[in-house]
Order: structure tokens, then sequence, then C-alpha cells
């Protein structure tokens, strides 16, 4: 029988850098064939990096893609690589192009310096945060090769979520191994949703199947990982960890028959703990991938900039973040001695501004009080940590949760300022689990808690006036999130909601302060996706909008 | 021979907003019967407005629609309509969603309370700024309906932009008259485009065309209506007015005897007029749709902002544009004087408000110099701006134009703060242009110039720090927007456009602008498109992204 080792490289391109994608791949490919790899497979786009936008609708990109293609193809045409197999995706230009878009989303297998097959994907995804049929022209065409006396197929992630297509036709093609290139971002159970597709897929067209995802933050998105191989009988083989770089070996005989190389990654770790990897691997690519030194955010005390210091900690050691404590004439003593506390327990700097020296002048000048007055805090505090990031070049951190961003609970230009926002995507009762979460996991490991107690436990305020709490003009956080779970997440209407117990006021009200906040949201910062709507391209909708239902 | 009077209804709905939207509907159905047409056709999607993007996903807001239709049936069953056909746009429950989306774009025929025919629509637009792939389920069904003698066929925009389906099918099906719904956004040019496309449609498959478009401002999109009737033969029969609601109405005979009853618009306004009338439309529609009672801007005495405010005035009237002078140190006697002149032209309130008293405690206690200090004065600007917003209700419009957005010149939280930007999708030539057509426009109507001559001599300068101009650091702007048209609008790479002549070292800079300015764009407020590539969902670039060729 023929026994060939595969290596699944897990692999982090930076979106647009073809140099350095180009020699991570090369790299991988040298490991992998030092650990006695014949074929290795990369991820969905690995040369390019995912998801590339409208660059796949200028010629230039393209290109420069079929340049580095060919620098790859002469690099594995070198004698040290001879018997080696390299599938790879990028964009390729489309034989037929439809008029708007002019590329392929492609995989192509490269053998001694040739392109052995190519493979255009099939099914476009265009829902959520994708936008494939706007950027990619569909074919319908499997490709199969043979390497190693072994019938593999190539397919690109959304052909096995669909059905139809050249999935279909995998087992009229007696393919031994399906080779699966992914760019599959991260959502809170999502693996289980894959492994379960992945072990369907299996079973149902009864071949092997090689499951490769990117890994690493691009923008919005996190991509987890998670690679898996299933052998044809649905056996999960091997599974690559989630949220780093990796590169996963095992030995094929059969289509039944694998054997993990490299180590199993069998335990599901738990939500909380993919939560907060999704969040640190998003913060610390946006910071690297765009050139960041540091970060700077705003202390106040409160849970969300708590837990957004401990995530900048946990992404960029605690040297490359600065926390900013702007306290106004409202602001408690605890918020300070919270905000300090916060600091110590992670080690970084903390600097005072306090504001009342900027708000007292204009103030006076501009005659203003109410809402505009506490506005007007909020937006020195912006004005300073913008201040700050210009003359010191540290990108700034905003704090806020998907809960006030649904509700418009904030100051545009104010608290909102900054280019990246880490818990965009985490509602308020997730920011308590998460803080819990991470502090219990310091104590087992013998460290101190990173978020301070007082934190988690006094309730939330914007401190914008004497004695002010949120839940003086929003209801309980639980309230709120579960009807911002139902309206968001699962779109339903007024009359849906309120069919499910809720008090019917209150949902016209939160419906009603979710879409008066849509403009605010289109102005926002991004911050990484960890549900299955998250606030930016995965929901779009007018600004000028009058439905309430 | 049969004959029928038709009437084009060019309406202007509010997206989502259904009750108003069926009562403008029975409005114009009333006032067609009034001068006795008999078929009335609206543009596409007339019942919700259009784009209605993610709403479409929404069950609720679909059972709304379907609700509204009925009501339509119910009115237009009353003995007053009878014998009267009349045709809308609206989303429609499909029958086989596709996964993700479960409606189509459909139009319906209305006789006698009973729909009598449904089309949906086939080719669904995913290019430039339409994710109708992402929002609908394509068919490929052709549906045809006698009345009056004669053959009628429904088609929906995008239908006749593309080959095959439904529209080549028409001259098969002894199809008269093709009624073409539309939701087709303004660009400049788009009128020949359409006017061309239509005769085209009509002499190729030897039918009469009917084509409605939509009028009015939905958040960055302007529909300019511009809605024709052209005989089987090309021979255009009659056209409506731009940028305002119309009842257009024609006698037709057979396919190729139609006569205008209502003034025919055959002379084609020239590009100034189209754009500066797009810009007004789409202002005035923001402001009205979402509830504005009136706008603030900045007035520094430079060519943007009188612009800006000139645009307000036209599309508000002067008593709902209020003027904010915000001089600093560095502000010169003309700047000053530039923006009260522009007031008194427009005969709009200003005010000043000095900017030191602010600046100064804040650039002492953070000990800021340099670029820090310069953003911070137009930080300063932004808070005193949304201060007076907040204080007082107005909309903030912010007046960056094109280029500036372009290669980011601008203060983020700082000139750019605003809920509209009104030139946002201008060039600067285009400013000055537009600049000179609206004062020789008000010269021959005999009327002040609006636009002080000196703001449109003076060189352009944003006045942070003595003596500064653009050119310190940017190129003559006729030179800036040339590269800017050949790599944003022509999506060329770096080597192409230094092909055509330009410096490499320029052209290698003004790519690194455009490209790391992506993260300010994507919190850049709306405004109105009116090229064929705005900056916003025409254009969607990533924000982490290398490449640089």
């Amino acid at each position: 029988m023929p026994k060939v080792r595969l290596a699944l490289a897990q692999t982090n391109p930076i979106v647009g850098d073809l140099d350095h994608n180009r020699q991570q791949i090369v790299d991988a490919v040298v490991k992998a064939r030092d650990e006695g790899a014949k074929l290795v497979v990369f991820a969905e786009m690995s040369l390019t990096g995912y998801p590339i936008e409208d660059l796949a609708t200028r010629k230039s990109f393209l290109l420069a893609c079929k340049t580095a293609l060919l620098a790859l193809q002469n690099e594995f045409a070198k004698p040290e690589f001879s018997g080696m197999a390299v599938v790879i995706g990028l964009p390729t230009f489309a034989e037929n192009p439809n008029g708007w878009a002019i590329a392929n989303n492609s995989a192509v297998v490269i053998v001694g310096g040739e392109v052995i097959a190519t493979y255009k994907k099939h099914h476009l995804p265009n829902y959520s945060v994708f936008d494939e049929y706007r950027n990619f022209v569909a074919e319908d065409v499997s490709a199969n090769f043979e390497f190693a006396g072994l019938n593999f197929c190539l397919l690109i992630c959304e052909d096995i979520w669909q059905q139809g297509g050249p999935v279909a036709r995998i087992k009229s093609s007696n393919t031994d191994v399906a080779l699966v290139l992914n760019g599959s971002p991260f959502e809170v159970d999502k693996d289980d949703k894959r492994l379960a597709l992945v072990r369907s897929l299996a079973t149902t067209q009864g071949c092997a199947v090689a499951y490769v995802n990117l890994v690493g933050g691009q923008d919005d998105l996190v991509f987890d990982g998670d690679s898996l191989f299933v052998a044809a009988d649905g056996a999960v083989v091997s599974r690559s960890s989630q949220f780093k770089s990796d590169l996963m070996l095992i030995d094929i005989e059969s289509k039944f028959a694998g054997e993990a190389i490299t180590e199993h990654q069998n335990h599901k770790q738990d939500d909380l703990w993919q939560v907060w990897n999704a969040l640190t691997t998003g913060l610390r690519d946006y910071v690297e991938k765009n050139g960041f030194r540091s970060v700077v955010l705003g202390l106040s005390g409160g849970i969300d900039s708590a837990v957004c210091a401990a995530l900048a900690v946990d992404a960029l050691g605690s040297s490359r973040v600065l926390g900013v404590s702007m306290p106004s004439k409202y602001s408690s003593d605890h918020s300070k001695s919270d905000a300090f506390d916060s600091a110590k327990r992670l080690g970084i700097e903390i600097q005072t501004q306090a504001i009342e020296s900027m708000v007292v002048p204009f103030e006076s000048q501009l005659k203003i009080d109410g809402l505009a007055a506490e506005n007007l805090q909020a937006r020195m505090r912006g004005a300073i940590l913008m201040s700050i990031s210009n003359a010191q070049g540290h990108l700034v951190l905003t704090t806020g949760n998907k809960t006030e961003i649904a509700v418009g609970y904030s100051t545009i230009y104010g608290d909102s300022v900054g280019g990246f926002a880490p818990i965009k995507d985490i509602e308020k009762s997730l920011v308590w689990k998460l803080a819990e979460w991470r502090n219990t996991q310091a104590l087992a490991a013998g460290q101190i808690e990173p978020i301070p107690r007082n934190s988690i436990t006094k309730p939330p305020s914007a401190e914008l006036r004497p004695d002010q709490v949120d839940q003086d003009t929003l209801p309980e956080y639980d309230v709120l999130d579960a009807i911002l779970d139902l309206y968001v997440e699962k779109r339903m209407g007024r009359q849906e909601i309120v069919n499910t117990g809720f008090d019917e006021h209150l949902v016209s009200r939160i419906i009603n302060l979710v879409d008066q906040s849509e403009w605010k949201r289109r102005q926002g910062a991004i911050g990484p996706k960890i549900t299955g709507m998250a606030f930016g391209r995965d929901r779009r909708l007018p600004i000028t909008n009058k439905f309430r239902k």
C-alpha cells in the first residue's frame, strides 16, 4: 500500500504582503520536508491573506500574485524539493470575467516547478461578512490529481457548506482524500459545526478529508485554525490547535487509515477560553500587521476598560500598553483607585490627565449643560487619547462593548475614538463572564488576578453627572442583552420579541435605540467578530430607515 | 387600434416607512386617474424605498410589506379605480430561499384588487454599491400580462444591463411594451448611458420601453429620476425631469406610436447642474427623512465650507443653516472676513467661537506640539460643532472633499466630525468648478454670488500653523486629482500610473497616503455618491493591507 506523509500548514499571512506570505510558505514547506512530508497543503488565499476584498478587482494585484506564484514554482523546482507537492490558495485571472469580477478564488498544486492542477471555487459566499460574489467568478469544474498512489481532489471552504457542485462529485471521482482549503473566521461554536460538517462530508462522500484553515487576525475577522484530518469513516485522525500557526503531520496509508504524527489536539477548549484567545489574537495581529509598537487606552476603573487592558497585556505584553486615567469632578474615588489598581495588577504604565481644566473654559464659552455637557467630557477624553497617540504613536483602543454600541450608549468622537475596539462584539453580560474567567485562570496559575474585583462588582456608570449609573437609563443588562440577542442576532421583529415575554414598551424602546444609533455604528472602529452577527459588515442596514417593527 | 394612457410615477419613498410610501402610491394613482391614465407604473421597491439592505433578510419586514400590499389591493379594489392597473415594486417572500436570502426583488401588477402578475428580478447586481445577491434570491421567469389590448412585460433594473434571462425573451413573447422598474442611482454621465441602453433595448427586442426610476436621496445614494418612454423604433417619446417627483403621461396606440401628454424634458442638463442638484437632493433628503430641522457647519473662509454652506442653503433655505467661525491664533484676517462674507451672501446666521481658550489649557497640560497640536485645534472645532448640535439639535455637516478624504488630509474626530458629508465624492478640482458654476448661475439670475470670490481664488490652507498652505505637503491639486482618478476610479496599479507620465516617487507617495488612510475613511460620515467610485460601499478594501503596487 502507498504511504505518504501529509502536512497541513496552518499559516497566518498578512493581506497584500506577497513577499512575506511567499516566504512563509517556503519556510513551512522546508520544515515539512525536514519532517518527511511529501504533500504540503496551505489554506485558502494563503499567498495573499484573506479576505482581500476589492483588491481582487485590481489587475495589478492579480499580476503580482501571478509573479509570486511563478517565484514559488521556481523555488519548488529546486532539487531539494524533488518529489514534493505543494498546494496553495491564491486569486487567479478568470478566463471568463463576469463583467465586474475578474478573478477566481483558486487553489493550485505545484509539483517540480509546474502547476499540475488548478481548482476554482464554486460556491462563493455572499452573506454575513463575505462578499465573494462581488469579488470572484464562480466555476463548476472538479480538480483531481494523483499523488503517491492516491487520488486527491481540491475544494475551497464554502464549497463544503453548500449543496451541489464539485462536492457532490467526490464519490464518483473515486477520491481518496479531499483537500479543503479554508478561510473560515472564528465564531463561538463554529469549531463544533466545522467538525460535524467535515465528518459528514467524509462519510457521505467516502473519502478522507484534510481541512486546512488560516490562523490570525485580519481587521474584524479572526481565523482560529483548528485544522482537521478525518478518515473516510469519519474518525478524527488529527486536529491542530486554535489561534496559533501550526504544521500538522499525518501519515496516510489509505483513505481509511491515517496516523497523526504531530500532537493531536482532541480536547475542545471551553467557549470563554476561545473568546479570550480570539480577542487577543485579533488585537495582536491588528497591532503587529499595521506596524504599531504600542497601544493606549483610557482606564476609568470600570469593567470594560479593565478587561480591554487585560486583553491588551495578554496580546502584547505590559510594556506595550499605556493606561490613562482621566477623572472629572464627577469621578468617584473608587474610579481613580480602581484604574490604578488595574494598571498595577497588569504592570502597565498609567498617567493621569484630569479633564477639569479643559472642560471648564469650553463649558463657559459655549454655555452648555445637560447632555451636551456630558458628551463634552467624553470628547475631551477622546481628544486627550488622540493627542497622546499623535505625539507618541500608540494605537488608541476604544473600550465600548457590544451592548452599548447596540443602543448607542456612548459619545461619538468621545469614548468611541480609536482605531480598534477589542470588545466591540462582546455583550455586557459576556464582559463580566470573561473578567471572572480570566481572573480564575490567573488564580489557578498562582498569579495575581489581572482585573480588579471592584471593577467587576460595582454598578456600571459613565460618571458623566453626579451619582449616575447605567441603569438610570437602561434596563438591567441581562434583560437588555436578551432583547438585543433576539433583535440583532436572531433578526426577530418587535412582535416576535414581545411574544417571548418581554414588555412591549421596553422592546419598542430598545428597537428605537438600536435603529437610531446606526449612524454612530457606521463611524465606529472595527473590532474582532466572535458572534454570528457582529456589528459592521456582518449587519448592513440603512441609516435612513423608518422601519421599527 | 387600442389606445391607453400610461402614467410613469417617479416617486421619492422613504426606506422602511411603509405607511408613507403606500399613501404616496395611492396619491399618485389618484392623480394619474384624474388625468385619465389607466396604467400606472412605479419604480423598483417603490413600496419600501431602496436599497433596503439587510431589512430584506428580516421576516417581520417582509410580512409588513405583504400587509401593505394587501392594503393597496383593497384600496385599488374600490370602484373609483375600476379599469386601472397599478404596477409597484416590493420585496416578497421567496418560494425557494437560498439559505441566507429569503426574498425576491419583485414587481406586481394590481388590477381590481387582485395581483394579476408578479415578476421576480433575475439579474441581481452585486458590484459597486449593490449587494443584491446578498439580499435577494434570483429567478428566471418572464412575466407578461395583457392590458387594454396590449402585451406588457415586467423587468427590474439590472435585468436590462446584463445579457440573458427574461430580457432576451421579450421579442419571442410578442411584447408591445416592456415596463422596467428601476432604482438606478445618479452618477455623472449615467443619464446618457441609460438613454442609449433603453433605446438599444427597444430596437433590439422590438418593443416600446417604459423606464421608471426612483427619485430622491437615500443615505449615500441619490436617485435622479429621468424616467423615459421610448417607442419600439428607438424614438424618445417622453422624458421626466431629474431630481424631482414626477408623473409622466404617455398615450400609447401601438408599440411604435406613443404621444407625450406631460412636458417632455428633452434637453440634457449640463454635468455641473446635475452634480449640484444631486448634492442638494442628497443633503435635503438626508435631513428631511431623518427628521432634522437644521444643519450646522464650520465656516473657515475656505472654498470647501463655502460651497457646503451654499449647498445647504439651496437644499434647505437659509433659515435652516447655521455657520460657526472658529478662529485660532493662526487664522488669517481674511479667513474670518471670508467666513462672514459667505454667511452674509447666503443670509445665514453665523456665530464665532474662538478656540484659543480651549486649546491653551489642553496644550499646556498635555505638553503637545507639532502635528499633535495641529490636530488638537481641529478636534476642538469638532467638539464645538458637536456641542452646538447636542444642545440645539442641528445635524453637523462635515465639509471634507474627496481629494482630502482620499489622501487622509484631515483630522479624524476633528474636521471630519458630522453625520453627513455633502462634498465627500467631489474632488477638489470639481469643488472649484462647482463654485464658479453656482456663482455664474446666480449672476445670470440677477442674484448676488453665494460663494465669496476670495474663497475661490486664495490658496487653500488648513491654517493649523503659521503661513501653512495645502501645497506645503501635497502636490498641486490638478496633479493630485489626476493621479487619484487613475488609482481610485480607474483601479490602476502604480506602474500603470507611472506609465501615463507621472513621477514614480510622487505616485508611490500618493498610493501610500491613500492606503494608509483607509481606517479614517471607515469612520467617516456618509455623503452623496456622484462618481463611478465613491468612497464607502463602492470601494471596499481591507484596512490591514500591505499591497502598494
